[in-house]
């Protein structure tokens, strides 16, 4: 619930970080943090850095971050958040974004309430992904909507093998398979056709992209699933982790991916339903929709 | 085109049509009728009624039809004018229509083109559709949207084997499957997966509602396609013809498709593209949509 | 795990089920009861009859039904057994269901395995389902499959309007709604399009039948969900649950759905990933699939 | 049809072609040869080696080009042939190809109704397709399947404008746009989710892979229709035709699709109905389907 009727802590330290190329976010940022400090917030402003910016948060305290900018911007605070179990809000100056809370006209009315401790949170799942080739470990990492092992520059099916905590799946002809937490299910796994998960659910999904002649269908896997897939024949291939730089594969390389030990809290002001009829007010295309016979 | 340079005929005898439980479409039947008048086109205003209003149309000779109402309507209309070669034009007091032309706000605007020749006439393929019981055939229809062959009142699957050009093609599990024109492709068909043809094409729709381990995908055939679909199994199964009240079938009854020697033609004051972009902007959800990463 | 170090409690009172309309299961109905006796597990066989067969298996005390016959005959055994907390085990005599552990040639393998403990229960998850005209409820009933709410005999799309835990979430223009147990997943909501759950999940999913530029994504939702489907537009519309015979709604008709308190145990044989390998080994269309550039 | 009553004409100079990488196509290219030459039909075997191939079919006055391999070499050799006006046959050795007419035990059967005339040819459309920048053109290609612009390496989706006949369309937020010949509609598209056309229609279909809350649905066009897609946003764009090496596109960048004034013809044996029967029961994923309820 948005108001719990026991209030919740209030934050002690605030950062308030924007991605330095964007100028609109950078210039609100300062704003930002005034406009606690005013509010007896103690808050400091800084720029997404990477590691700088998680070792800064460490000496600060900080105990909250307000990410300006968009959804790019908030993945990347989160994968910094996450391991120092710091919760996270996202104010946006303009588009949509499912990891954002508030809008440029909503912020000065919500942020208070970080003192009155009128506000809950929200923890999302978030996935261990891991890039190995035979038993050496090339790399690992937290992703907070999604892995996808698929085609690099090359536009031709890559030929994949699923299993399933160590028991074969299946195989996908296709450009890709997406891992993808419920977080991610309005992200790239939407947009490959799965289904949607609100972000508080606790389970994986698991489905390819553009699948030729393969399994087309997503499957929902509890939270404890353990999964493999391994790169059969396919030039180029690529490990993309919510949409980073690409990490190379080759023929025989596996990713596996599993649930993470960390979580991810997200601050909310809301009731939970705001997701669901923002995200389906945006997926109605007609509510007069008369057109049928 | 819709402003060609050499002008298209004056309309001679324009029937405006309403259905007579549409009161809003009843009372703006005068008024069109009366504005023609005052344009110097004669017209003449009566309520939709099936078989006598066929009969009417022919006494009265009338070389255009102007019906009032939503998508229904203009169904049942095309119904009557295309055997009699008639033309036809929609006018909606309300909901968008993909076979309506204009809304209640603008055909003040366009009707006096009528008199000067400024539009132009879209040609739309129709299904001949029979229901056959062995060599007997029970009844056959003219659709301009879509033949639907399927689950009746019982919420189950039933069995339809499906041949072209007398040669078995596949057999579906499904809730139905539905045979569209290109008329038709924003219709039934759009809501059970089919692609987009724009109206003017002359091709044939063949794709399952709801297929359960079947094909899943619409065929795209060609105008002299002839699709035969057999009632193999299920209780209760019915043939439907453009929404119309349902026809009841046995176990073995089928159902014959293929292009009619009759069109339709709809009256055109817009640009073809029109039609696109009405079509795509009621789709694309979120012109701004960042929210993948 | 299908044969766990401690061995699972015997059996002590088997009924053994067929449908009467179905020759080869009542034939081999008394055969398998013979069977078991041999092997030193008491049973009874009898015909399936509605509820003086619920009566039946209290009276002799039964413990496990054995249910010969295809998935339809799996679901009303389930219906009968859900609220006695009698564990199921289907055998096909044919065809693949989903529903059934056992093909024709396998059951003698297997069911010996009932005396020694080597198998495992599957807890399946029901729902609850209510046919309420405002405060008054006219039918309630347990679902294995799914309720689905939609068109009945007329082959036109129905407006429903969908609300979770008390809040408004959208509008379907559709052929209906389905709400779907896991179980489900594999049945009429796979053939609408949705994702696939595992047996054992506690999710309820949301999705519609063919819906006309309305939200066409399935929803995944906890356990706790309590979601109503109300009819907001359409003639003849139904609710059916599993399958069975429809009921009449009418227009302001809601569905209330949630988790059900009771569940449903499956005997399981095999591991629980035989579910995948079978499920996708039919969904899998080619595994050689070489066809794209 | 596969055996006309007038035979067609005899082919006088058949160059039988294998690409040098596929160790079993090569053994089998000089046999194929000498069995032509057997057959009294003039033959010679080579290696597919690009544009020295296409020199030496115009030497030799070769007017048949048999190919061995799957369909990535077709597509190479349909490449070749088709400014050329040769037509085209395909042998596989083994995996199942949408554009291969014989398998490894069928040619032997088919191969001397080249000398009576016992075949038939399927001329099929391909796609002129162009890369801009402004209005320089910097490289112009046809395709038999497929022109595809989107994402490379970064696996992040890229924003595309699409206009049709100079009018503007919708804009695409996905992993790229395929603009597809009825060929490549069992190819890249179908996985993409688009509709299947047999080859011999001539329409062009647009659709999206993996489209954020864009238009979802294929369009299919005219055979006049002209499209142009412009890069909006995105790094590290492609342009991607028939799956050969990408070209690289950047921002504001355009690819002009329309159909191609070269066609390609294909020599056929069977009747054209062989394709759908070979193609859906590929996707027929189980005949005896009895799971649902």
């Amino acid at each position: 619930m948005a108001q719990p009727n026991t209030p919740m802590p209030a934050f002690k330290q605030v950062a308030v970080l924007a991605s330095p190329s964007n100028t609109e976010a950078v210039a609100l940022c300062e704003e930002v943090a005034q406009f606690l400090g005013r509010h007896k917030i103690a808050a400091a402003s800084g720029l997404l850095q990477g590691e700088s910016t998680q070792q800064a948060l460490r000496q600060q305290g900080a105990d909250l971050v307000i990410a300006l900018g968009g959804d790019g911007t908030m993945l990347r605070v989160g994968h910094i958040c996450a391991p120092l179990n710091i919760p996270l809000i996202g104010i946006n100056h303009g588009n949509f974004g499912f990891l954002i809370e508030l809008g440029p006209q909503e912020w000065q009315h919500y942020l208070p309430r970080l003192a009155s401790g009128e506000y809950s949170l929200e923890k999302r799942m978030l996935l261990h992904v891991q890039l190995r080739r035979g038993e050496q470990v090339l790399g690992s990492w937290q992703a907070l909507n999604e892995a996808m092992v698929g085609r690099g520059r090359v536009v031709r099916p890559v030929h994949l093998s699923a299993s399933l905590d160590g028991t074969p799946l299946t195989t996908y002809v296709s450009d890709g398979v997406i891992i993808s937490t419920p977080t991610g299910s309005t992200a790239y796994a939407l947009a490959a056709g799965g289904p949607i998960l609100p972000p508080t659910l606790r389970n994986l999904l698991l489905l390819p992209v553009a699948p030729h002649l393969s399994v087309e269908r997503a499957l929902v896997l509890s939270e404890g699933a353990s999964i493999t897939v391994k790169l059969e024949r396919g030039d180029e291939a690529v490990l993309s982790v919510d949409g980073q730089p690409p990490e190379a594969m080759q023929i025989g390389d596996c990713v596996d991916v599993r649930a993470s030990e960390h979580s991810l809290s997200f601050v909310r002001f809301r009731e939970a339903s705001y997701f669901y009829q923002r995200l389906l007010s945006l997926m109605a295309n007609n509510p007069s929709a008369g057109a049928a016979a």
